[in-house]
Order: structure tokens, then sequence, then C-alpha cells
């Protein structure tokens, strides 16, 4: 019947897309998770996820300020869509299922928790009191729960897997900390030096132990060390063995804690994928069969079209017919379980179908495209001497735009080299299939294309815009300067060397936007919690010449390292400043001015937040990260 | 006879510690190959070595200056050493196997080089000239290359095999770099921006690279960013991308790449090393064979145990013994070649033979030690509440040495302790044999003992010189401090997962030590260079209240951040200071500036000397290093 065809298209698309949905079968449900399932729905429910995290940017601290019932009521038309979405899910799966799922509970608690949030603090604002809306920390946790969120919650999986045994390097790392600080303190704290700026040096326990773990991440060395190392020489060997055992050995350490974890679990997961689709398949297969006495049971060539043609709608017959062929080997018009079941992993395998179609000119004037000098045209363009010029004309063209463009022989080279990408291209096409040579898989020549074109839009827009005496669009010079210096990266593409690895990198980028997410989750919470702790508690003024605008207009910071330094704008008074200086802490150098300048505004306890940000994102993240490279580095490459 | 006993004894060691010297098998070549493998001859080898290594401690620039013909003499006397090591290895091996080995060329290359550079350095000295030692860099070569130097050849070519990949991500990085140096200086140059200090910003092409290839070293983040961001929050998103695919991904394929490698060639190499051990093994079992005709050649059990005997002198008759039962498994008195080939694997394994030998007390009084109160004590010294209660012990300590020790409370408290922790290590010694707690593998016992008594001597020590109203040693009062707080560590031994990384960290300690080799090796070279190129350009004054002696005595310092930020001492004027230096720049922090100082004193194409040694050190060696500390921990953790 038609509804065990479509539950055994479900069962064989969930197995393709590693869906583990336990979903109802009744007939109503099957044509409901169906509908659950489709791009447009999840489309939709990733826009409003994203418009409830863009949210941050027109809420107070906000970057471009909204009512409150503005951004109030698209929050509340996004609880709505998330609420419609987790009531269609539980219509799909049964009823003990759903409530036994922590994904569910979770998304039904921020639901819940962020509709209180929202009624406390407008009640809060109505009665002009002070209110913090704490429930936008649990915003990015939607991506993680939704049922989309597969990916990222493997890689929270491997984070929560691996940190029992990073906790215990931890302490461990912790204890070598405290016992190098106490011994800078009895060895360091009476000798009367002072630092750079005066103050006295390594004499308050808990300041030492916060140095010391600065220079764990390297970002305060040598200064630290400069006043002992200034005193004597042998107090630099105390320096050296503390970076020798906590930075290298421990880091180490800790990496390979994280790396080993990762393999371990990596292995178990992919084992579970793999015996949670062979099941899938399995049920597909059993809804299908027929059933013969005394034999095996078998699916037949005529419910396997069907089949396929509702998994896959856009599979051309050749490809189908290929697959059949693969899974019917005997050629009986019958596919057993065990090639039936191989079906899923057949289906994501991309076929690329290399078909030599003449080209279209080929067709339309055949005697003046198979004439000689075409053919040698044809022939020129293929040789590699071809490939060789027009790199020499980048390396050139390279030569030419570190060059002033000021000069008007430079400026109007730039027409010169346009021209040559540009014959370059028409010449491909002239020689190469056009469908062929923008084929899904030729990213070169779709980049080589796309920038080539916008420069020239780019470049006829800067120039009428640059008449003799008028002003000159910044904005579109610089996307003209960006254009020209991208095109310059084509060269890459030349060196077989440079491909391997420029390949490999873009086979692990999509998993790599796994990582984006889960940083993004990270940044977010940190971002939120940042910007209530420390808002407008730092200012950045264009012009601080006005002695109230000094020391980022904060009094507290007057001779530190923050307001020397020029940090002002390295605040958290939006939400773009705030993610922009957790990248800057990601980086860790200089993290301990930051955090200093911030405990200086606020309370000394303020460095906790930043030292609480390091180990969650370069201890934890960035390993997990660096363990994921690798390993996706070794299978790929 | 005795000879081949001698031939074949030396097969087995040398397979046994993995040596690959085809030597001459005469009689005679075999005597003084024992000779030339005998642990003095070695160690004295070693210590020349060190001893020419040191010489750079007294030369000029000198730590203790001594006259050149004093340093001259000693390095001759070194000189000699090394020839008659290798005239000694040249009488044991045949004379085209030695010309043919690269490391004998090596190290004649040295010696004859040295002797030049001396010859001419002294012509030149004598006629009052400048002149260079630049052999001096020749020097840690001389580690590499000697017969010994396995281990650390080993490593190096794991960086020579690791290279040719490593080149090639790097062209790529480069090409990344000048690509995004050109765009900064396209996007920012004209912008009239200005840094801190007020220079100009990214306006010089080779300046723009220099900062951004310090910026994948995080060095001189966020500054570098700082005046484009404070123009506007869009050129974040340039370093933003920089530094995620410059720091981020191209730094985790550095270590992608040499991991690969070092996996894939470690492999190799183990597969080698037991083929050449097998080799060697065989060889020794013919010299010793039995042959019967028709039949499988034998070793009999007298033999075996005279090669036994004379490859390890020190091993007891019962472990001999143990180990004939393994070769002669069917009890025929007779050993084939298969089990004959394992003995030099049988004799590396360490067996700890656990004798429960009575308390010699139990000998003495029985009487007194079986006693009832006895019994008890023991009992409750073995208790875990005894390793408790002495934890919390430790942690009252830890607290009381935390505090101010003006307090004659406190003063006197650490006799106390000292006390309770020799009462601890006494009642021990009551309870357990004596030989086995100090037996060779209990680390933490002789660790604790050691300290101990040392904290003790030490205390007494210092309070017989703090007579009241007299001087205290400052010295004796820094190592009874260190001693104090060194014996809080035991504390990491009553957890065990602690001991767990503790002990994988102890047993990849020894391999840890080949790789401080090699740094050696690097650091000497570049101090050498770096001596001879920045000597005495920037000084250290204990006052530098002198206005001659501001900006280090150098005044192409003033305005720089090498002398604002009292940099002073981080110089090349001795052996000493350059090696702290050196690992300041290994941890990379502010390297910039202190490159950009050197670099101000002397040209700017100082710089190439710093970014070199970063990518040689940081680059190559400290992710080999990581890649080593990977490897070995997925094997012992
Ligand atoms: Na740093």
């Amino acid at each position: 019947t038609k509804e065990d065809f479509d539950l055994a298209a479900i069962y064989v698309s969930d197995a393709q897309y590693n869906r583990n949905i336990y979903f109802d079968t009744s007939p109503e449900a099957v044509r409901l998770y169906l509908r659950y399932n489709h791009w447009v729905s999840q489309v939709l429910l990733y826009f409003f996820i994203l418009l409830d995290l863009s949210l941050a940017v027109f809420e107070d601290p906000a970057v471009f300020s909204l009512p409150i019932w503005a951004t109030m009521l698209v929050e509340l038309l996004c609880l709505l869509v998330f609420t419609i979405r987790i009531v269609h899910y539980a219509k799909v799966i049964p009823r003990d299922k759903f409530w036994k799922d922590p994904k569910n509970i979770c998304i039904i608690v921020i639901i819940v928790l962020t509709l209180v949030d929202m009624i406390i603090y407008g009640a809060l604002k109505a009665t002009n009191y002070y209110g913090v809306r704490w429930s936008r920390v649990l915003r990015p946790l939607l991506l993680v729960n939704v049922t989309e969120g597969r990916q990222l919650r493997r890689a929270f999986r491997s984070i929560r897997n691996a940190l029992p045994q990073i906790f215990y390097v931890f302490l461990l790392f912790m204890f070598s900390l405290l016992i190098f600080s106490l011994m800078a303190l009895k060895l360091l704290g009476k000798r009367g030096l002072t630092t750079i700026d005066g103050s006295p040096y390594f004499t308050n326990y808990l300041e030492i132990i916060f140095d010391l773990y600065v220079l764990v991440t390297t970002a305060n060395s040598p200064d630290i060390m400069m006043p002992a190392y200034n005193a004597s020489y042998y107090f630099a060997i105390f320096f050296i063995l503390y970076i020798l055992i906590n930075n290298y050995i421990f880091m180490s350490v800790f990496l390979a804690v994280v790396y080993n974890n990762y393999k371990y679990h990596l292995k178990e997961e992919v084992r579970q994928l793999v015996r949670a689709k062979r099941h899938k398949m399995v049920r597909a297969f059993a809804v299908l069969q027929d059933q013969r006495e005394g034999r095996e049971p078998v699916v037949n060539q005529a419910n396997w079209n069907q089949l396929v043609r509702l998994v896959q709608p856009d599979v051309s017959n050749a490809h189908r017919e290929l697959l059949w062929s693969v899974c019917d080997n005997n050629n009986h018009g019958l596919t057993g379980k065990v090639a039936f079941v191989q079906l899923a992993d057949l289906l994501n395998i991309e076929v690329i179908t290399l078909k030599s179609r003449p080209h279209p000119l080929q067709s339309l004037c055949p005697s003046l495209y198979q004439s000689a000098p075409s053919r040698l045209l044809c022939k020129l363009v293929q040789h590699r001497a071809f490939v060789i010029v027009y790199d020499l004309i980048i390396l050139v063209n390279a030569v030419f735009i570190g060059l002033d463009e000021k000069n008007p022989l430079i400026a109007n080279s730039e027409w010169a080299f346009l021209a040559l990408y540009l014959l370059e291209i028409l010449l491909k096409l002239y020689v190469f299939e056009p469908r062929a040579f923008f084929s899904k898989h030729s990213f070169w020549n779709w980049f080589d294309t796309i920038i080539v074109i916008s420069a020239l839009i780019a470049t006829i827009i800067n120039s009428s815009v640059t008449l003799p005496g008028t002003y000159t669009s910044r904005q579109i010079l610089d996307i003209v300067f960006i254009l020209r210096v991208l095109r310059l990266i084509r060269v890459v593409d030349s060196i077989k060397r440079f491909r391997t690895i420029i390949n490999t990198l873009i086979r692990i980028g999509p998993a790599i936007l796994t990582f984006g997410q889960l940083i993004l989750v990270v940044y977010y919470v940190f971002a939120m919690v940042g910007m209530e702790l420390f808002k407008h508690k730092v200012k950045f003024y264009e012009d601080s010449s006005d002695p109230t605008k000094a020391y980022c207009g904060n009094v507290l910071l007057k001779g530190t390292a923050f307001a020397q330094l020029n940090y002002c704008k390295n605040n958290f008074n939006n939400v773009v400043s705030s993610f922009i200086l957790l990248v800057e802490l990601t980086v860790v150098n200089q993290w301990h001015v930051l955090s200093s300048g911030f405990a200086a505004v606020t309370h000394g306890s303020a460095k906790l937040f930043f030292v609480f940000f390091h180990i969650i994102v370069v201890i934890v993240i960035i390993n997990i990260f660096v363990a994921f490279v690798l390993e996706a580095f070794f299978v790929e490459y």
C-alpha cells in the first residue's frame, strides 16, 4: 500500500541521514513525521532560532536599540514557533518516548523559563525597577536540543566524555600551581622587589596564583619573571622549571587526554551509528518484503523502484538502474535482506556522471569549431604553458597591486589585468563544455568567474564615481581591493601539493562548522553573562581628549595597562563587542590585561569569569578542536 | 672458545641495547670493541663533550672570563679525546664501513674545522685583529654524531622525515600570510591610522608581513588589531578571519602533519630495530650452536649459562634459571634458534623479586615485636586512616607555610611538623621491612626521607645561624623554604588517579631527556650565532639612574618597548643569558618586542634570526615534542 511505501521510505531516509527517531508507525504519525522532516520546516526552525539569538543585537545593551515591546514580541513569536515544533514532534513519537527524551524536556523548560523571565522583566520594567534578562543564556541551548542538532550534541558528548579525565589532570595541574605559588611567595615575597610600575612583587598569595596561572597561558612571559631575574640569575631556574612542567608537560597531557578520549568515543559512536542504520534498513525491508514459504524473504524490483523514487525523487533512471544492479547481483529481479540493507549507504554515494557532451559551438557551427585555427587554439589553452603564463600574469599582478595605485600607469594596468582574466575565462568556455566547466565540483572555476566578474563590476562602479575631483567611495574601493587580492589565490590551484592540502581542508570544512556552532553556543552564554556583569563599565570614545573621556571613561582604570594600551573598545557594551572580546580571550595573548581591566572597574573576583572562560574554551574546546583536526587529517590526507 | 663466547656476548648485548655497529669479528677487534663499549669510556666521552660545550661559559663573551690560552688548551684536550675515540672506533670496524658512515666523517670534519678555526683565531688575536670563533656552532653536533647518540639521531631523523611535508604546508602558510598582508596594506595603509605610539599603521609591506607573522604566534594580539578596530568594527572581521585561518587551521595542520609523519616513521623504525635485533641474535646463535647431523642446530645449557654470565655478570642464579626455563620449554637441556633469539628481550625485562623477608626486629627480639601493643601499632600504621591523618597534617602544614614566618608560634610549629614527619618515617620503618621500604622502585619513600632529612639539617643550620640580632643567611633560608614546600608534594601519592598520571609522566621521562638533548643542540647553535651578532649591544645595569645607563646602555633603544619593559637583562652577552633568552623566545610571548629591540640596536634584518628560531623551535621541534607526548601517552596511559 501507499502507507507501507511511505513508512519504508522514511526508514530508508532516516538511515541515510542518521536520524535516530523512534516515531509512531501509524499512517497519520508517518504523514506528520514526513512533514516534520521537510526541509522547509527545518529551514524555518533554524531561521527562528537565529532570529531569537540575534535579538541580543537589539536588546539592552544594544548595538541598534529597539523598544522592549518590539524585541519581546519577536521573542514571543519565536517561542510560539518552538512550541509548535515541539507539539508537532510530540504527535509524531509515542508519548512515553517523548517524555523520556531529555532533549524535549530541555526545550520545554527553556520555553517556560523564558516566558517566566519575560513576565518578570516586563513587570520590573513597567514599575521602573532594574531587571536582568537571565533567560537569554538559555537561547543557544535550543541549537543543541533541537532534533536537527545531532552533530552538535555529538560534539558536546565528546566533551562530556573527556571531562572526568580532564578534571583529574586539571586538579593535579592546580596542585602544581598552588605549590609553585607557595614557593614563589616564600622565595620572592620578602625580598622587597618591585614590578616595573613600582608595585610590590609576589607578596600576595592569591595574586601570585593568578600571575602564575597567566604564565601557563604564556601571556605574561617574560614580564612576570623580570623583577626576579634582574635580582638574580638563579630565579630564572624557578620560572623555567615552572614553564616546562606546567606549560609544556601539562598542556600536552591535556591534549593527549582529550585526544585519547575523542578517538575512543568516536569509534564507539561510529559503531552505534552503523548498528542503528542497519536496524532501520531491516525494518524498511520487513515492511516491503514478499514472504515466500520455505525461502528467504525478498523485495522485488517494482517495489524497490517505487521506494527509491519516494526516498530520492531527483535520482536519474540510469543512476537507479545502476543501484539496482548492485542490489540484485544475480539478476533475478529480486533483492535479499543483505543487499537491501546497503541501500542507505548506496544512496549517499555521489555518482558523478562524466558525460562527454559535445561543445555547443560544435553543434552550432561545426565547420568553424573544427577548423585548424580553432583546434590550435584549443590545444594552446589545454597546454601546460597556458597555466604557467597565467600564473606569471598573476604574479605580475600581485606586484602591481603592491605598488602605489595613485600612479596612473598602475591604475590603468588594472583594466589590462581584468581583460586578461576575462579572456582566460572566455577561452576556457570556448574550449571546455560550459556545463562541465561550471559543474558542482569545479570549485576553482566558480571561484574565478565570480571573483573576476565582481571585480569588473566593482571597478566599473568605482571609476564611474571617481570623476576627477569628486569623492571616491571608500567602501567600493575596499571591495575592489579585496577582490583584486582574492584573485591571486587562484595560483594555489596550479600547484599539486597545495591542492592536496586545500582539498583536505575543504573536506573537513563542514565538520568544522559543527565546532563553529559549539563555539557560538559557548560564546553566546559568556557574552550574555559578561554583558550583565560589565556593561558600560568601560567606554570607547572616538576622541578621548576630553578629560571625562580619559581612561576609557572610568577613572578606576587610571594607571592600568588596559587604559595605557587603549583597549577601551574591548568591552561588553554590546553583543558584537562582546563576541570580538571573547575571540581575543580565546587567542589568549594579553587576556590578563583585559581581565585585570575589568577587575579594576568591578571587583577582583571578576578575574574568575575570565579564568573560567579560559578553562572552558582554551583548555577544553580548543583541545577538542585540535584532536578533531588531527583525526580528520589522518583519515583524509 | 673464550673468543667465541666474547663474540656471542657482544652480539647479545648489542641486541639488548639496540647498538647497530658492524664491527670486525677478529678476536683483537672484538676485544677493542668491548673496551669501546665499556661504561667508563662512554662516561669519559660525555664528560669531555660537556666540558667542550661548557667552554662557552669562559670564552668571550664570558660569564667567568678566562684567558684565551686556558680555554684553547682545554679545547685541545677535548679534541684529543675525540680523536682517540674515533681512532679507537676505526680499529673496531672494517675500513670501508668506517669511511662510508657519515657520522665518522662528521666527527673528523668537526675536529679538523675546529683546529683550523683555533689557529686562525689565535693568529688574529696575536696580531690584535677581530676574530670570530665560528667553529663553536659545530660543538653540539658531536652529541649527535657520537656512537652513543642513537636516540638523538632518531629524533633528528624524525624531524628530517617530516620536513618535506612541513615545507609544503609552510609555503602555503607563507602564501596566505603574503596575501593577507597585501590586503591589509591596501585596506588599512591609506587610512592615516596610527598605532598607540603615534607611528603610521600598516603602511610598509615588509613590516605588515612581520606584524602578521607575529599575530600567528598570537604575541601581538590584540594590540595589532586595535587601531583598525577603533576605526571600524568591520576590520575586526579581517583579523578574526586571519587568526582563524592562520593560527587555528594552519597551526593545527602543522601538528597534524608532524604527528602523522612521526607515527608513520616510528612504526618503520621499530620494525627495523626488531629486524636488526633478530639478526644479531641469529649471529650469536650461529657462533655457539652445536651442529648435529640431520637435526636443527641447538645451544646447550652450559654454553648458554656462560653466555648469560658474560653478558650480565650481575644476574642472580635464580633469575638465570628462570630465563633458561623460558628458553628450554621442553626440558631437554637444549635451546633452539627461535627460543634463543628471545634472549635479548628477556634480559631487558626487569624481574622484581618480592621476597617477603621478616622484619629485622622480628629476628632480634621476636617477643617484643610480636607483642600485642606492637601488633596494634603495625595495624594502625597500615590502616587507611594513617594516610588520611598525615594528608591532613600536610594540609595544615601548607596553611602554616603560607602564614607569616615572623610569628614565633608559626616559626616554632615548623619543629612540630618536622617531628611528625620524622615520626612517620620511623613508624613505617618499624612496620615495613627496611630493605623493601628503600627498594629501587619506592620512589616516594626515597623522596620523603631525603626531603625530610634535608629539611631537618637545613632547619638546624638555619636556626643555629639565626641567633637573636644576627644576620640570617638568605641562601639557607631559601633552601629551607623550598624543602618545606616540596614536602607537600607527597600528598599526590595518596590519590590513586594522580598516581596514574604521575607514573605515566615518570615513564616517559627518559625519552623526554632525548628532547632535552635536541633542544640543547639547537639552543647552543643559536646562542653561539646570537652572541656573535648581538653581544654587548644591550647591557643590564643593577642601577640605571646614571643617564649613560638608561635604555639598557644603548640610546638606540630609546622609546622602544624593549627598554620600556626593562628587558635589558634579556641579552646575548653571555651563554647563560642567551639560553634564558632563547627559552623566552620558545615560550613565544613578547618575542616581537625582544626581536624588535635587537633589530633596533643592529639592523632590521636581525628579525630574521628570531623568525628563523621560531620556525625551527616552535613550529618544528615543539610540534615533534607534542607528537611524541601524544604517542607516548597513548602507549603508557
Ligand atoms: Na602569547
